[in-house]
């Protein structure tokens, strides 16, 4: 049987399980890529630090010409996060004529264009499976299982931190902030969780599967996005009496105006598969011309579920698939974009509003006559009793139907300059 | 831009989808292939049939040998249904140098050692993602984005038809019979349905995927398999009400004695993703030893779905990527069996039992004791008051602790033969 020789950069917890499924399982990789990946080198920027795998003696080096200066080796998974020296090291693999796996999607979000147009001009490749959604395998499904069809829309939930706190929240009652410490705990959220919470995260990851989906050409910072660190869980009672679950969607969506592409906390009604994803699950709902629609649900991180996408592009890569794919692909090239963002203005939702009003006469008139002034109707309204924390202030709870941003915008402004309203009010999303 | 001339046999429904996406979306295609697919030539049995697709003039013939013939032709779709003469069509296709697409389950199920070996004497690949679960990329998924696992479990509702007959008796209170009625107005089930509700497609379709995620060599008809044809409209709503939906579920899972094996009306809890599957949906939940759970949800049959699927290999075809996985993939070959199907007396489920017995002292005794005697536990017991129209016999509801269909089997029989049961008696599994 045939022998292609791989290597691997960064020994953390997704080269770890990258490196157990080379070692311990090489009968099975073997049998799927009818040839046996052998694991030729471990490259780690600190030899000292301990390791999760138990390596053979010799494999492991902090030298990456280890790696470079062997023709031998053909694959390389590039796993060292992070901006640099991830893109200095990826450049020199591609250079010295390896095809790379990677599993860094800030990198590619960030240096996408760079890095996939080197590989090109070299003749090489770069697979990026675990880049998004961990274990489900998004990126192949879009590219190519789906290629028979325009895609028309995309919602993900794409970061499994915020799911976990979100589904802690409303299934235990936990704050935020208590939520936040539960998954730092069980090693969901960094202790830094900034990058999850407030949907930057998952706008990288939206912004490669727009790429992928409809040719756009958009950096993830200049997608729309709010997080769920200012989530209230208030509104998850809310919602959840109304018969949602707030969720933290990631979408792209074909208008005639362009594509409408936002992360924002989001009401999705019970029972829809959406709504049904807990704790550190990922999910993506892809609707396509033909297909209709299809719904994907794993885990989209830990160590063996990113490992195992890793695994997967190595062996494609190997057996030369992904060689293929990457040749079809405009991935991030210098073509224009087959669509342009739309003004987000434009994009039209129905909307979750909660005011917190005085508890007098004349109100819901105010703020209905507000509503109806920015030509924003209301599908319903619920006003509850004031409770004792705020006895002169009462939680007014209102559905609108679908009105554009250019109008609820001012319309949330104008509401919070209302003397029975007290700022902040909340508004967000409720998806159809 | 290079060009791959493609051909189509049968214009049915699923070949008019297929040429509406290859005619009227080219520039698509082109673009996820990184070449033009052009459709040269449509072979149909009987010219007089009226098309579903506006095809151009000339490319209709009803001559087989005007794709046989030209070698420009490379990759071919096809889609005529059933066994004869699709086998002879397809070893013709192969032997004058063609890849194939196709759909046709039945075929593969029934020839596929057959034909997967001539097309790998002949250097040629057989593709064949539309044949299980119309546009759910399951047979891509599991064949090479899951190829760093071992596929430990997979579970799958496979046959649409069934599902929406499900579907309508519990939702609308449907009788079977006009649940069936209904489908078939629909256009979900065919003139007769006894394949789909039999279990036979679902079983055809299992021992695809039971190959492509664990290398068994199993026929269909070995398959044990029970239909949803003898299902009562009571043990829907007796379901119901202890939390459970029943589905017709396509089962594959490792045990050490052997893969479990089996097509049957399975009770699922409510809020599970399979308990979720409304209506002529598929999903197919897959557990790998890496990636954990992943769960796919997308319609299973019908024109575009499937059209979808066929154009999607078509690319793959034309790319080159098939040819790669079908040579990586040791399916349906001469090869011995990686696992074998383990005895069906030794799988072990919890059940639903519904006995019908006579209202009086001592009958709760009498079938517990039955049950206790063959070694099965009890885990909840419920009865219900008489009703009117069988004023003496009263429903038992028995929800078993895991047992053999060794203990069940024989104690059913046994039940079935006290004297204040009135058989027969309904026993099915329920899935954890």
């Amino acid at each position: 049987m045939e022998t292609t020789k791989v290597a691997v950069v960064g020994m953390g917890t997704v080269g770890s399980g990258v490196a157990r499924l080379l070692l311990d399982h090489g009968d099975r990789t073997a049998r799927h890529a009818g040839r046996t990946l052998w694991l030729e080198s471990v490259v780690v920027r600190d030899l000292a630090k301990v390791r999760d795998a138990d390596l053979p003696a010799g494999l492991l080096s902090d030298d990456l010409s280890v790696i470079t200066d062997n023709p031998e080796i053909r694959v390389v998974a590039q796993l060292i996060g992070g901006l640099e020296p991830a893109r200095t090291i990826m450049l020199k693999l591609l250079e010295s004529g390896k095809d790379i796996v990677t599993a860094n999607k800030a990198l590619l979000a960030e240096h996408g264009p760079e890095l996939f147009d080197r590989a090109r001009e070299l003749g090489r490749s770069i697979a990026f499976e675990a880049s998004v959604a961990g274990g489900i395998p998004i990126v192949a499904n879009i590219s190519q299982c789906l290629s028979a069809n325009q895609v028309l829309s995309l919602r993900g939930i794409l970061n499994g931190t915020s799911n976990y706190i979100l589904t802690q929240m409303e299934e235990q009652g936990d704050s935020y902030n208590a939520a936040v410490a539960d998954a730092q705990r069980r090693g969901y959220a960094e202790a830094d969780p900034t990058m999850d919470v407030d949907g930057a995260d998952a706008a990288q990851k939206l912004a490669i599967l727009a790429h992928l989906a409809f040719g756009a050409r958009v950096h993830w910072r200049d997608i729309p996005r709010a997080g769920i660190d200012t989530l209230d869980l208030t509104d998850l009672s809310h919602a959840q009496e109304l018969g949602y679950r707030i969720k933290l969607l990631a979408v792209a969506q074909l208008l005639e105006s362009g594509l409408e592409l936002h992360v924002s906390p989001t009401l999705v009604k019970h029972g829809s598969p959406l709504a049904e994803v807990r704790g550190a699950f990922n999910a993506v709902s892809v609707v396509g011309d033909a297909v209709g629609p299809v719904f994907f649900h794993g885990l989209g991180a830990g160590q063996m579920p990113t490992a195992s996408a890793v695994v997967a592009d190595m062996i494609d890569t190997a057996v030369g698939r992904t060689n293929i794919t990457f040749r079809t692909l405009e991935l991030w090239s210098q073509q224009e974009a087959r669509v342009q963002p739309c003004d987000p203005a434009q994009v039209r939702s129905r909307y979750y509003l909660r005011l917190s009003v005085d508890d007098q006469p004349g109100v819901m008139a105010k703020v209905t006559g507000v509503l109806g002034d920015h030509g924003i109707s209301i599908a319903s309204i619920v006003q509850h009793e004031p409770d004792d924390e705020t006895p002169h202030a009462v939680p007014l709870i209102i559905m609108t139907h679908a009105a554009s941003e250019q109008a609820s915008s001012p319309a949330m402004k104008a509401l919070d300059q209302l003397s029975c309203v007290h700022p902040p009010s909340v508004c967000m999303r409720v998806l159809d």
